[in-house]
């Protein structure tokens, strides 16, 4: 089954925001075993949707579009979807419905015969939305499907969750598995993955399924992409694979298997061990926080933060010497060191990470450049830390900052589990 | 100059990640006056490839691609660029000198004639890449001209940079002025916008140029689509169209006018005012001090924040009492001024602002819902707190409860400034 999805998205095109339903859409598929053919991102003009649905129209079984459903006039998609299938729209008793639930649900009164959400293109069905105003709508032309959900990434989400799933369900040809199998690697480029540290490995992946390798923040996500006929067999490459991956050279780099994130691997392994974490965070400005409580239940494990980006903070709140901010200054080992302990002791953790560095546009008085950082630990009163030379703009190295801390106290749960 | 943009990355269509080249790339052209007609997000395979270049060849000037230019062998953008115009792959000593310059840059010695990066359609050009190892390419074909760019979007975004600029300058056909007047609102329904509040606006909006509106966090952006021949002539639209922003009814609701972000503006007032400010986040984990800190300069005036996410911390560093816990609950009016209150005392600020809520999956044991959230205000000795009732799963919640605290800082900002 192809599957196409039309972007309608002048918003996208401009740059005012950033298509996430793209991401939604595929993970969406991911758990049916289906995947994204193809995606086109156009404006809200009639002529640009007209010619996205055509290409697509060409190599899809389903076609997938967001965006253009809501109440005001750049909204187009309902009515250039008729006349690409050349239907008229017309006034429709189920619309009006459907659209006096979604209303319902919001404690308002919709409008009705006069508001633009009662009409619809001959033949199409409207469906409900258990997350905001406006319907989506379904029909079939010429032997394709087709779904159009609004544009918010929420709304999007439960239109697939609410309407997708027996459309699939129904159109559905064979009960074959796809997945993709992926390893995350840490702390080795690249280019040196199959040239230098397992020449062999690409070749051997190969024989399992289409092979992907992408760079992403301090680290490289290997993916297999696995095909069976029934789940079984697909659980049996699965294992071949592992098996591959724990006997090759490059095992030292791996930090997980999957796709569980950094964040949850963290807050399921500190659960476990009952152990109580956080961070000073400096260079950081609170992302190792907002990271680690994306992840429900993280307030078994996470204890909290201290901000401490002034350097008043560091000293009053944190314990941070004056002499060592004099003689060091604040990005430094020793600042870090005594950053960590601070917050361990003052929040009584277990494991406590600091980050400190210049995430820029300027670096330190003393010639100290931008994307030096200092990750402290103070683990159950041992202290440690470590310096790193990264390189970016100021959000790419806040991003690879809490990635160096979160990777440092993945390492120190993983100790502590050990034993 | 009409602009096509072809994605080739497998992982964003996979959900691996999300495509950050889009608005990288939309960013860059508006501030070139340009935008991006048409984008294609294809799989990295030749197949797929071909189609996409053959759909943006059709109605374009200038295709540019990003992806499939690195090391490995899923990357095959080069190859199959090539194979779309006819032309072979060969050795070529000018892409060796810039794959050399790349790997200087980074101490690394580049191995030479046996490496693929030393390998190059006939007459393509490759482009030194600042940022990281891949070179570009650029070349023309049949009136249209191709520029390549790697996925990473660090990388791509300084291929734009250092590439772009000089061919968008020899292409440019007339000095047209093509811009967007955004007016930022908030606390007001999209639909309300355009039939309640002002129900002409859109009309009158629409005499300037293409009207778009777009909700985002807890608020609507309405942008304006302005072109003009000169620089001189845009700017007296623009002022005009403030104007009649400033006699809307909608004056009340509006929040900032341009792309000045929300942090950006927070930053800007509070330095300007010479205020201290800073949060103690619960249910925000960190998320308020990310956002602020993604600022350049915002050093100035945020201090410093507390993560309370345990009550002990809650307790112990901000002072909340054993006694307004047990009887109002953590998430309540009583605690979150008490923490606002205790962040103000202990990091000496003029504002304090604390968000104390339930982001899920579970809410209150006292049946308090998901989606329940104080935000608590300590400004020079003055507490208040107001409560929001807010949709959205554990990821979508958190944005709107740092949104709820920055609009409630920005509002503290500006009493201040006026006085």
């Amino acid at each position: 089954m192809k599957i196409g999805f039309l972007i309608i998205a002048s918003e996208v095109l401009d740059g005012k925001i950033t298509d996430l339903n793209t991401s939604i859409f595929a993970s969406f598929l991911r758990s049916h075993h289906l995947e994204i053919n193809k995606a086109i991102t156009v404006r809200d003009r009639a002529e640009d949707i007209l010619q996205g649905l055509a290409t697509l129209f060409e190599d899809s079984d389903v076609i997938v579009t967001s965006g253009g459903l809501g109440p005001t006039r750049d909204d187009i998609t309902k009515e250039t979807l008729g006349n690409f299938m050349g239907r008229k729209l017309e006034f429709s008793p189920a619309a009006v419905e459907v659209a006096e639930e979604n209303y319902q649900r919001f404690s308002r009164t919709f409008p009705g015969r006069e508001h633009g959400y009662a009409y619809l293109p001959e033949g199409f069905t409207p469906l409900s939305n258990s997350t905001g105003f406006a319907p989506g709508l379904t029909t079939s032309h010429r032997d394709r499907t087709f779904l159009s959900g609004p544009g918010v990434p929420r709304e999007f989400r439960s239109m697939l969750e609410d309407h997708l799933v027996p459309i699939l369900k129904r159109l559905r040809r064979s009960d074959e598995v796809l997945g993709h199998f992926i390893v995350r690697t840490k702390n080795v480029p690249e280019e040196k993955i199959f040239s230098e540290v397992d020449p062999k490995l690409w070749d051997q992946l190969e024989a399992f399924g289409e092979v992907s390798s992408l760079p992403i923040l301090m680290g490289v996500d290997i993916g297999v992409k696995l095909t069976a006929p029934t789940a079984a067999e697909f659980e049996e490459k699965s294992t071949a694979l592992r098996s591959l991956f724990e006997a090759s050279p490059l095992k030292p780099h791996i930090w997980g298997f999957g796709r569980e994130s950094l964040e949850e691997k963290i807050v399921r392994r500190a659960t476990e061990q009952g152990l109580r974490f956080g961070f000073a965070e400096s260079a950081s400005g609170g992302l190792c926080s907002h990271r680690i409580t994306t992840v429900p239940g993280s307030s078994r494990c996470f204890q909290g933060s201290v901000v401490c980006y002034d350097e008043s903070v560091k000293q009053s709140l944190l314990g941070v010497s004056e002499e060592t901010l004099k003689t060091y200054t604040p990005v430094s080992a020793e600042a870090s060191r005594e950053m960590a302990a601070g917050l361990a002791r003052l929040l009584k953790l277990d494991v406590a990470i600091s980050v400190t560095g210049y995430a820029g546009p300027t670096g330190g008085d003393d010639g100290t450049s931008v994307g030096t950082v200092y990750v402290g630990r103070a683990v159950r009163g041992e202290l440690s830390a470590h310096v790193y030379h990264l390189k970016g703009d100021r959000e790419v190295l806040k991003q690879r900052f809490s990635q160096a801390a979160l990777y440092a106290l993945l390492e120190e749960v993983e100790k502590i589990a050990e034993g």
